[in-house]
C-alpha cells in the first residue's frame, strides 16, 4: 500500500532542511519505500500567503497523510502579530491538537563523534542517551479558561493547567512501553508538592506502575530534575512529564549534548500516525544561507520510518550514513571544529545520500 | 533600635546548618549588631509537634521580625502525608504568602576557588554571576481555582496560572532596580507565544522599561532560557521571571556552578523584611552526620545583613571570611577536592568565625 507524507517546510531555515531530507526520502523510494511525497504550507509562510498560520488545505492534507515532516516555524517577521491565534507557532499547535499527537519523543543523544560539542565536561556526559517523553496535546498549553480579562480595574492575565486521569494514563503507557523496550527505568517528573494537577499525574503514573513490573518508576520534582540534567544527567534513561515541564526539560537535555543541529523528534496519536521535526527552531539569522544543519532534520526521516511506516531497515540505513559522513569529519557550522571539514547544508545532504 | 531576627531550622540538614549560622549571627552581635535572636519551629518538625507545619505561634514570630533565617523543609518522612496543607512546603509557601515575600533574589555565582566543581568547562562557566529575580507569592503556586474533581467519571486535575498587572509590576521593579546596581541588562523570561498570562507578562515589562532607559530589557521564551543557561550561561546578569519559570530556572543556574552548598538566597516584602534561605534543599539523606556545608547559610546571613538590617559592612566581612576559609582550602564534603582539608559542618562554622 502506498503511504502518504506530507512535507511541510515552514519558516526561516525549514525551506533548506527540509529539502535535504526530502533527498533522502526519495533516494528511499528507490531503496523500496512505497510512498508519495507532498508539499503543504504552515506557520509564518502559511500566514503570508493565506492569512493563518494552518490552511484548511494543510490540515486536510495533513488528516490524510500517514505521516508529516515538518522543518520549523516562527520568526522575527511574525512576532508582531498582535492576534496570537494568528502567530506560527499556532500552526504548528494546531496541527498537534488536530491530530491528536499527544506523545512526543525527545531524544537526547551525544553522537560520539561531537563529543566535544558540549559545554558540559566529558566524563559528565560522554554515552549520554536520554529520551524525553513529554504529552503533546494537554496540560497549560490548551486549558481552558485562558485569557487577559479585566477584573477590579486592572488587567489580569491566566491560564489552566488540566490533565485527567485519562491524559495522563495514555502518555504514562508510551512511556513504560518505551522504557521496557530501552533500560526498564522511568522517572515521572512533576511539581505534586505544590500543584494539585500533578498530584493526580503521580497517582496515575503509581497505578500504572503495577502494570509494568519490569519497569522501575521513580518521581522526581520539576525543579529538581532541572538540576540533575546538569549534575549528573546520565542518571535519567526514560523521563515522562507534561507539556509545559516538557518544553523546558527536552530543551536542557537537548543542548546538553552541545549539538541541538543533530536532534530529531517524533509526535505520534493513537493510531500510529505522527509528525516528526528537528528539536532545534527556525533559526531566522541563518536562513537562505545553505549553513544549516540537515541532519536533525533527515534523523526525524528516520525516526519516521521506524514508528509511522514500519520501516525500521530503512531507518538504521539512514542512521548508519549519518554516523558515516561525522566519521568522515563533515561538519557543518554549527558543529564545526578544528581538524574537521566544514560543509554547507546541501553538501551534508550530498554526503549523507552517498552514504546511504 | 534592637532588631528581631528569627531563626527557622527547619527538617533534615536545617539545625545543624542554621546552628553554624546563628554563631555568625552571635559574632556580629559582639561586633556591634543590635539585634535580638529567637527561635520558632516550621516544616515537617511543627507538623511533628503541633500537627500543622505553620503553627500560629511561629507566624506571629514571623510577622514581628525584622528578618528570617530559614534552614530548609521536608523529607522523605512526610512525603506520604495526603493532605497537602500539612506537608512540610505549606509551612515555607505559607510564611512567603502571609508575610507577602514577593521579591526572590537567587544569585548563582560561581566562587573561583571551586571552579572545579562544576559540571560545566570552565571556559563557559569561569566567573559566572547571575542573579535570578524570582516572583514568590503569586503564579500557578497560588492561583486559584485548583483541585483535583471528578468530571464526566474521571477525575480531572487543575491549577490556575494568573498574575495581575501590579504583581508583575511590582516584582519588574525589583528586577529593574537590581539590573541599575548591577550591569543594566535584564532578561525577561516567559511563554508568551503560548501562554496569555505571560503575554501580559511581557507587556508589563515592556512598559516599565520606558521608565527604565538605563537598563536594557531583553525578553526569552523559557524553554530557550533553559537551553542557553546550559549553552552560554554567561551571557545573562538579572534574569526576572514568574514563580514556577523560576523555581526551575533558579536551580538550574545553581548547579552550573557545581557547588549548591555555597548559595544563598532572599525573600523580600515591599517593606524590606525578609526571608533568608540557602538555595539547598533538607538533604535528609546527610542530616544529623555534621556533614552538610553550612556556608550557603552563613552567606544567607549576609544578605539578611545587606537587605533587610541594612548592615552592608557586616555583610561584607562576612562574605571576606567565607573567601578567606576557601583560600585557606577548607572543604565540607560537597565541595570536597583533592589536595584540600576535608572538615564536617561545624569545623567549618568554627574557620568562619575564625576568619571573621
Ligand atoms: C514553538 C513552540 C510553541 C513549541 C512549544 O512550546 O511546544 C516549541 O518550543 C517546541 O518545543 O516544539
Ligand atoms: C519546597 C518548594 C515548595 C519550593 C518551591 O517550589 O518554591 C522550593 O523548591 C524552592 O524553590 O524554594
Amino acid at each position: 500500500m502506498t503511504r502518504r507524507i506530507l512535507v511541510l517546510p515552514g519558516d526561516g531555515i525549514g525551506p533548506e532542511i527540509t529539502a535535504q531530507a526530502t533527498r533522502v526520502l526519495e533516494a528511499c523510494q528507490t531503496l523500496g519505500l512505497d510512498a508519495e511525497i507532498e508539499q503543504g504550507l504552515v506557520g509564518g509562510s502559511a500566514y503570508d500567503a493565506h492569512g493563518v498560520p494552518l490552511p484548511d488545505e494543510t490540515l486536510d492534507k495533513a488528516r490524510s497523510a500517514d505521516a508529516i515532516l515538518l522543518g520549523a516555524v516562527g520568526g522575527p517577521k511574525w512576532d508582531r502579530i498582535e492576534d496570537l491565534s494568528k502567530r506560527p507557532e499556532k500552526g504548528l499547535l494546531g496541527l498537534r491538537k488536530e491530530l491528536g499527537l499527544f506523545g512526543n519523543l525527545r531524544p537526547a543523544i551525544l553522537y560520539p563523534q561531537l563529543a566535544e560539542a558540549s559545554t558540559l565536561k566529558p566524563e559528565v556526559v560522554s554515552g549520554l542517551d536520554i529520551m524525553i517523553v513529554r504529552e503533546l496535546t494537554g496540560g497549560i498549553y490548551f486549558g481552558q479558561p485562558r485569557g487577559i480579562e479585566e477584573r477590579d480595574g486592572q488587567r489580569v492575565g491566566f491560564n489552566t493547567y488540566v490533565y485527567s486521569e485519562s491524559e495522563i494514563e495514555r502518555i504514562g503507557r508510551v512511556a513504560f512501553e518505551m522504557a521496557r523496550k530501552r533500560n526498564g527505568k522511568l522517572c515521572s517528573v512533576d511539581k505534586a508538592n505544590v500543584l494539585e494537577v500533578t498530584i493526580l499525574w503521580r497517582e496515575v503514573m503509581d497505578r500504572l506502575a503495577a502494570e509494568y513490573p519490569d519497569v522501575e518508576l521513580s518521581h522526581m520534582y520539576v525543579d529538581n530534575a532541572a538540576m540533575q540534567l546538569v549534575r549528573a544527567p546520565r542518571q535519567f534513561d526514560v523521563v515522562v512529564t507534561g507539556n509545559m515541564f516538557g518544553d523546558i526539560l527536552s530543551d536542557a537535555a537537548a543542548m546538553l549534548t552541545g549539538s541541538i543541529g543533530m536532534l530529531p523528534s517524533a509526535s505520534l496519536n493513537e493510531r500510529g500516525q505522527g509528525m516528526y521535526e528537528p528539536c532545534h527552531g527556525s533559526a531566522p539569522d541563518i536562513a537562505g544561507q545553505n549553513l544549516a544543519n540537515p541532519l536533525a532534520t533527515i534523523l526525524s526521516v528516520a525516526m519516521m520510518l521506524r514508528y509511522s511506516l514500519d520501516e525500521a531497515d530503512l531507518a538504521a540505513r539512514i542512521e548508519a550514513a549519518v554516523g558515516k559522513v561525522l566519521d568522515d569529519g563533515l561538519r557543518t557550522a554549527d558543529i564545526a571544529s578544528e581538524g574537521k571539514r566544514r560543509v554547507s547544508t546541501s553538501e551534508m545532504g550530498d554526503a549523507v545520500l552517498a552514504a546511504l
